[in-house]
């Protein structure tokens, strides 16, 4: 796939890095766009905003691969009409993979009980001879 | 539907009023949680995105009937794996009916050419007897 | 304050519909734009952010007066350069008059222990003679 | 800046990738969280928020330096209360500085007229020795 945003990139920017990126724009857009969404623990609820999610973000640009999972099981709900919740970044776990010339970069976003936090990181980054 | 969070309202709240507040509830959530969602003209994209909002706004308390359209027409969009765009206002067209006790709210958001913006307004309240 | 989309509201709307309905839509406006947003407990940080919301829905229409408090009391961070975490509902104390023609709605947003909830509601609404 | 994450990146990958990967996070922030934020021509709006916005992504790991201008120019806005218009990206122009170990990523974010797009891209990655 051609880049005709290239010209604007810092020529001395790697396809590793540029995969690096993109991968990163994926996980930062699915995190502020779609945390305070109303969720239930219905699952077709859950699989049609997943899918959607997938969606988008495979629109943006060097994305090969969107795989969005939401696990509610943290969630605290109300009663009654106010049983539901709003999407929160623990209840995220998404894989990327975003490809560039010859690298892809695997990214991935999920809770780490240690660090008490969704971290955004990196899995691999691979390049193609 | 009893309402757990009664207690909480003004006491003098005409059932009508607190229809309006929950129509207007989902009309803005729609507006500020997914204005900026990557989106395209497949038709697929769009479905997917429509169908995730209405599924989720439904879940929100007194809302009766949700429905989306996402109008890309007037969107611009860049080339190559650029050709997508961001969801905004003007491309949303929203309806929505909330209940509570013997009213119904109509409100609906739409770009309103005259006005140059995307308006959120009211419809119709019914009550009945 | 004159109104130019009066014509597609319901003729038979009053003025204490309207102006709870402006009241909702900022309420739902604050939440769905800004959870998501990095905070930390910094008073300076937490002030600007706080400030930067009140001056941006004075801007929507009928909005007499608002008010927004962050208090990241339950806020669960991590350590290092992750010592920060995400604006939740939780968090926001809001409070807004929206007056339009001879009425007032006071709404307000808060985490109701009770409920479990950061509940969306209506305090009073007055009707000046 | 000890890095209590690092275990859970890839360890092939380099303070460069590392500062990019930083870096788009704080880009694709801004862009999902704060697009359709209502703002105005006024200087006090608009300073506001984007303090409030350079505050906020500061406390995101190894950011170093955020610039965030917002340039209503291309904003159409409405009559009287409907005055004010919503923040897109068309509007935003962004500077980040990331630093991870030696290395410094420069990633910018601005509209592009030969792109018709906002584009976020990197202007330049360094290595201290």
């Amino acid at each position: 796939m051609e880049d005709p945003a290239k010209p604007y990139f810092y020529q001395g920017l790697t396809d590793r890095e540029r995969a690096v990126f993109e991968g990163a724009i994926a996980l930062a857009t699915i995190y502020h766009q779609f945390v305070g969404t109303p969720v239930s623990r219905s699952r077709k609820v859950i699989r049609s905003l997943e899918r959607a999610i997938e969606r988008s973000i495979l629109l943006q640009p060097f994305k090969e691969k969107v795989e969005v999972k939401i696990d509610p099981k943290r969630a605290r709900s109300g009663k009654g009409p106010y049983a539901y919740f709003s999407l929160t970044g623990e209840m995220l776990e998404v894989k990327v993979v975003a490809k560039y010339g010859k690298a892809r970069a695997y990214v991935a976003m999920r809770f780490i009980p240690d660090l008490g936090y969704p971290l955004m990181y990196v899995e691999k980054v691979e390049e193609n001879e």
